[in-house]
């Protein structure tokens, strides 16, 4: 009888993640129950040691085993760039592409008038202090294209204006894209930014 | 550094679950340690919990903490009807519809040539002999409407015919279908079972 309650309650709480609805969560469990010594107990293990060992870095807000994440700790990253992110998804996306050699700032949403956000439930002041205390020459806001996004973006440039080089990441026809496909806004920010071949 | 490779390696395993890539396992990973103390910690002692008691009923093959499962062991389910199901999934959505009463088989897969499983591979044996000691009055045959199912239904029938009833699930016009979306097959089923008003 418990355990049934049990492995509903997991049902329950898997169906919750993103991208899990109620029918795969019970695919996902089952399919863990079935492979319980190569999936149930090495992914419990896992989550265990992850909830016990990560924590906030206190540089950038990147998440890591230490208080000082890996890429702040790791001295081969150039120290002038600081590239600003809404959270955690960003920066492993920007990673990814690998082409990004500088730190990051990660502020952890973006302001909200309706949520109630302001500068201080994000990490603005520390982005500032960080401005100010190292040696950076430049800024790169990397924010969601996104009302809110833009809205953060220009209240940090407000902020930092004049005491440091302000970049944001250029917009136009994604690679691999179609005109026919795009919407008006992204065509016209492409077609206002056209290059001289 | 351990942690990082620690989340990548939470990341890998969570993208092998059905339903979830590399892009949404990131996703639930970040989430589940954003919330943390609400969802990755109690995730990991769910596991670890159903991990410990799940096991198979040695009567008809569900899942559950005991020997017994729950509905073998409810004296209010009918002995007299077994519904032979392929897995514990199916079990479960036709538990979900509430309408049967009586109890299941879950035969763990179905035969198939290609993948080399026999009757003694899946739990054949075992609801012969059900069969045989239990005052089973009728075993419905809900097996899925594939190849491997209908074969392995077509096996069970000749191996039980004659000693009891056996019966299998209509084939039709599902509930809120269109027909102009059903495959022939469907609507070949559907018209040869058609019924007088």
């Amino acid at each position: 009888m418990s355990s049934s309650g049990d492995i509903e309650a997991l049902i329950e709480m898997m169906a919750r993640l993103p991208g899990l609805g109620p029918r795969s969560a019970r695919r996902a469990v089952l399919q863990m129950i079935r492979k319980k010594e190569l999936m149930l107990i090495p992914l419990a293990d896992l989550m265990h040691h992850v909830g016990a060992s990560v924590r906030d870095c206190v540089e950038c807000g990147n998440i890591g085993s230490s208080t000082i994440c890996d890429i702040c700790a790791n001295e081969k990253r150039a120290t002038g760039e600081i590239c600003v992110v809404e959270d955690v998804a960003d920066l492993w996306a920007l990673e990814r592409s690998g082409v990004f050699r500088g730190r990051y700032h990660v502020l952890g949403g973006t302001l909200s008038a309706l949520d109630a956000v302001g500068p201080d439930e994000l990490r603005i002041p520390k982005l500032i202090q960080r401005v100010q205390d190292e040696a950076v020459s430049e800024v790169i806001l990397a924010l969601n294209a996104t009302v809110d996004g833009q809205t953060t973006a220009h209240y940090i440039a407000d902020q930092l204006e004049g005491r440091v080089r302000l970049t944001s990441l250029a917009q136009g026809v994604p690679i691999g894209g179609e005109l026919d496909y795009l919407d008006d806004g992204t065509i016209t920010a492409a077609l206002r930014a056209r290059k001289d071949l």
